[in-house]
């Protein structure tokens, strides 16, 4: 989990979006609801990722890397989804990465959240080694993968 | 969509679940949601898998058949499911079928609905032609699956 | 807290609806999102109200008697909570009593419970000591507190 | 119905929160959900009440004063609630008018919008002539009326 607007909550005192001020993620919980209980989860940052930095995308990198599993699913912002999926590219090349987020925080009611992790946690165990993206029922090769900020979702 | 868990509502006069009086669906809702605009939607039956017979599972081969799509989400009640997909082993060898359902209704906060159907629409693009079912974050083949009553989900 | 309909959720193995098993009940979180924090809670039994019986009103009576507060809210079932009215009648002549409770379950989403509960809360502080029900929008007396069951709420 | 954040929804684009492209309010379906049938529902201005001046707060007055019934309940950004009750004392000396809204959009899960809306409500059939806020469970004359921002919530 890197943090992206799949883990952002309403601020009450700003009327804004942010991360919960205890640093927790709602991952857990979303898979609790998918009644999915075998994903190791692991917490690396709550960041917007419109705010990503090489520190950043290297700190993911080494994650992957070093994870025992061999098919990994990453939580990322939508802004820069596509560019850290590239970035990843060649990092871990005997893993399976998926990225995935939301357009809408799952804190939110009516969030696209789960049915996106849904789909992340079933592709990573299909798909071969190499650097993908799984959004609004799409699977992205790395270098396909871009928001369609007029759609409000990832698309072909 | 043939009904199951995943489309059940809260009966308020009678405290039970059941489908909708006016027999609608949610399924086309929690794509919405989901953001995922291209599958098309066909709405067999609404009934609860419990009470499928050999002519409701003629029914779902046929549609699956005449479907001009490759690949084919069947949203289904969880009491039965397996039974279907090892009914629909051979039917359309040709077409990637995908089964999928809910522990507890879209309709009710918390369901697992999206988190599955997430993880059917993209297994349904993944997966070689056959019969699977996706559950809780797993890829089932049509004769390992079978619900874990006993955990409340879909298990290895 | 009593019980009844506000208080129940979904039971996965049957589908059903019943209390949850370890005996919690939601009106603290309840409270906690309508941000009421003053009201102090106090969980006498989790029950169906229409299995009622005078040893379970006469509890309910002794606890509004014994309570410390002048205005209390005693969430209820909608089945009987007219019955329960009508007995707590003269039996506390110096306290405010207000039933509410729900038609649909709090932890179903689009539950008529927080809207049920706010009223209640606020009622208790207005109305006269008496025996009053809060439901849908409505304040009725003892006397005039009966489910409208073709309708699905309270109502004159 | 005036805005405020109770009427606030998620825009995906920006990540804020506004008011809904197409000037659609949730009341009414907040209404339904809690069951209450009976209020009519007039939808004067979709605004954040801190961009409110005098001509919005003309405005209301004069719906209050030109509305046919007795008791006035008018939805209301909390950021300056109170100065519109203040602002609406004396202007329409025989109606019973409460201001009520929430600090967490109804469109956002777990908003404390249905538990104020149904306090407010009753409030309005409860109270006498003269203007109030009923906020998180909380009666409050319009002179008392003032958000604690510290605490996120209406409070004495």
């Amino acid at each position: 989990m890197t943090g992206g607007t799949i883990d952002k909550v309403h601020d009450v005192r700003n009327e804004g979006l942010g991360f919960a001020p205890d640093g927790s993620t709602h991952i857990p919980e979303m898979l609790r609801i998918g009644r999915c209980h075998f994903p190791l989860v692991e917490l690396l940052m709550l960041k917007d990722s419109l705010y990503f930095d090489d520190a950043d995308r290297d700190a993911i990198a080494a994650a992957v890397r070093d994870a025992p599993e061999r098919a990994v699913v990453v939580t990322h912002g939508t802004g820069t989804m596509g560019d850290t999926a590239r970035f990843l590219q060649g990092k871990a090349p005997d893993k399976t990465v998926v990225l995935t987020g939301a357009m809408r925080p799952f804190s939110l009611y009516a969030s696209d959240g789960e049915f996106n992790l849904g789909g992340a946690v079933v592709a990573a165990q299909l798909l071969s080694p190499g650097v993908w993206g799984v959004m609004n029922g799409r699977v992205f090769a790395a270098d396909k993968l871009n928001k369609n900020t007029a759609q409000g979702r990832f698309d072909v």
